[in-house]
């Protein structure tokens, strides 16, 4: 593992494969915000502690750096073994495949990546070497692409629904260091920043990781937006000073009805911006709604542990010992509390069922 | 300045003049929760230094600080210079009182328990010099008892709100450590612990200052109480279980109308708590109401520096460079998101300027 320093954030990428095609490039997200530094990942084994560590995040960040793993095991089998038969190639793919899907064993996007490139994969499995290779590389600059494409026609929908100077407020890192660029709840942001819109954002620091302080603050800022830090517990103060116009956050899942799994306190800021009528969106690439999971009751919520809260960060710990700690990592928002789904084909609104289904439609129409 | 280690912290006062008369001893809270410390406080200048570093804290705690602190000012000139003639004396008193008073600009019961320490004994001083320190003496006490009345009341009246078992959540630290005894948002909770109610609490870590992991946490875990440390952001999680029954939190300054100013994050509890159904109630000394003050917009809300949001507490910055963070100290909830103000003479219930008079009357017929 090999890494650089680079001042400029926005000058590179989240994700991305070297020029050689012989590593996995990445921003150490756990060396923000103190210092923006690169790391490249050769081996499978880098690649996941990356993952595992964190220092690559976000779910669409995730599923782009597992589908370049995928890429990278089999041109180095096939680089070292020239002559392997098919058999045993798959076999060691799949090997690879399953460790590094132990990387992060929550993460749904790691799954998903790594099955659509052995899908690929199945398909070629009996073409010459340079073109199982050539495939597969495709296919995971595809995944990287796609996720570009997903989140600026997010932001398009997203920015339609703001004007120019609005205050916009955001909750946890849906940010272009969760994904390939843009971000889902920043596209918005950052396609109006290139228009002169010139948003106001408030970012929620969001306790205990800390990702709106370390992440949110940190892309906005280096990329010249006027972003404000604010702890948690300070949205209702910036909201009935008329400072929030719409709320923008991201989702790790969407139920059938519009409820929404996100980043514990996402629900909390709905209530706040619920009292002072301000519009809560959600932006939701349309592979986060879970059309079999009828409602948020249904979406199990992880708890973690307590020394997130009570040592993390800290030079001493913040709290007395052996008190109990309750730390959910998610919360759930009641679809009556959000004002609009944006998906890459639309913005869903209430009710959400029909919307979705005519959403899924279109997808079905045209695939961005 | 001494300093002794205890570790049962219900046996010790949060401030108490000492066995000799010669120094206020309080609990060092710049050491909690990893360490009970007491210190005693000789001098003028350990008095004035200790208010300054938030050794001791609290509206009520300053109060009688500040009290004991003019009643030993007072004993040290009489001791020095036992043959000082009045007139000496009140300029000494004089001198004391103001660099006392510069401890904490913004501390209305600093001021408030100095001027009424500075009216006893202009009414006496042309006694002999024992009767001056006796009915000084008195008075510094009767401020520090006073309170402890004060907040038993309001923890009676506010004990008639909740049932046996109830979950109850708080903000901050408005507790024991924050007072002589009982605290005001925590007397409910700590006279329903000595009846068996069983509460089961969920205290705010409160950022930035983290007042409700390091405080309130640590009081109530040290009395037993079953209490669940949570961050701000966690409030909606734990109502929409069903887990809280009731609010129960300070404040610093309640309007004629019922808005009422707290620690900032107060109201983001109140809009959650509308959204879920739990009443939210106010425990408020009559004196912190103030009729002269028509609502909330007229409260002025202090502003504080960035670095306790990006830098305080962390083995390192936790935020970018350079970028803005807003720190309001104090948030202001709406009398519209209130279902009661818990005072010393019963329940204040809307519409609060009436129940307000009817409360003040009260205090008139019958002093506690």
């Amino acid at each position: 593992m090999s890494s650089a320093q680079n001042t400029s954030f926005h000058e590179i990428e989240t994700v991305l494969l070297d020029d050689r095609d012989s590593a996995i490039v990445i921003i150490d997200q756990t060396r923000l915000p103190g210092e923006c530094i690169t790391v490249s990942l050769h081996t499978q084994a880098e690649i996941h502690d990356a993952i595992y560590r964190l220092c690559v995040r976000g779910a669409p960040a995730i599923g782009i750096t597992a589908g370049m793993a995928y890429y990278l095991a089999a041109k180095e089998h096939l680089t070292a073994h020239p002559d392997m038969d098919a058999d045993t190639l798959s076999s060691c793919l799949a090997k690879d495949k399953a460790y590094m899907a132990s990387a992060r064993p929550t993460a749904v996007n790691l799954f998903w990546a790594l099955d659509r490139m052995e899908r690929v994969y199945l398909a070629n499995r009996t073409k010459p070497n340079p073109d199982i290779l050539s495939v597969l590389r495709a296919e995971c600059e595809e995944i990287r692409e796609e996720d570009i494409r997903v989140c600026r026609a997010i932001g398009e929908y997203g920015l339609s629904l703001v004007k120019p100077g609005d205050g916009i407020l955001t909750h946890c890192n849906a940010g272009r260091l969760a994904a390939a660029k843009y971000g889902t709840a920043t596209a918005p942001i950052y396609l109006g920043e290139e228009r002169g819109y010139h948003f106001r954002v408030f970012a929620d620091e969001t306790r205990p990781l800390l990702q709106g302080a370390r992440l949110t603050a940190y892309e906005l800022h280096a990329a010249g937006v006027d972003v404000t830090l604010i702890c948690d517990n300070m949205s209702a103060a910036v909201m009935k000073q008329g400072l929030i116009q719409a709320v923008f956050v991201g989702c790790d899942r969407v139920a059938a009805n519009g409820d929404t799994a996100n980043k514990i306190g996402t629900s909390v800021v709905a209530c706040v911006a619920k009292e002072y009528g301000v519009p809560v969106y959600i932006c939701a690439p349309t592979a986060t709604i879970d059309m079999n999971c009828p409602t948020g009751a249904d979406i199990p919520i992880e708890e973690r542990k307590p020394e997130e809260v009570t040592e993390l960060w800290y030079e001493t710990r913040m709290a007395p010992d052996s008190v109990k700690v309750y730390n959910p990592a998610f919360d759930v928002t009641d679809h009556t509390l959000i004002a609009g789904i944006v998906t890459e084909y639309g913005v869903a609104r209430p009710p959400y069922k029909e919307a979705f289904e005519a959403i899924f439609a279109e997808k079905e129409r045209r695939r961005v």
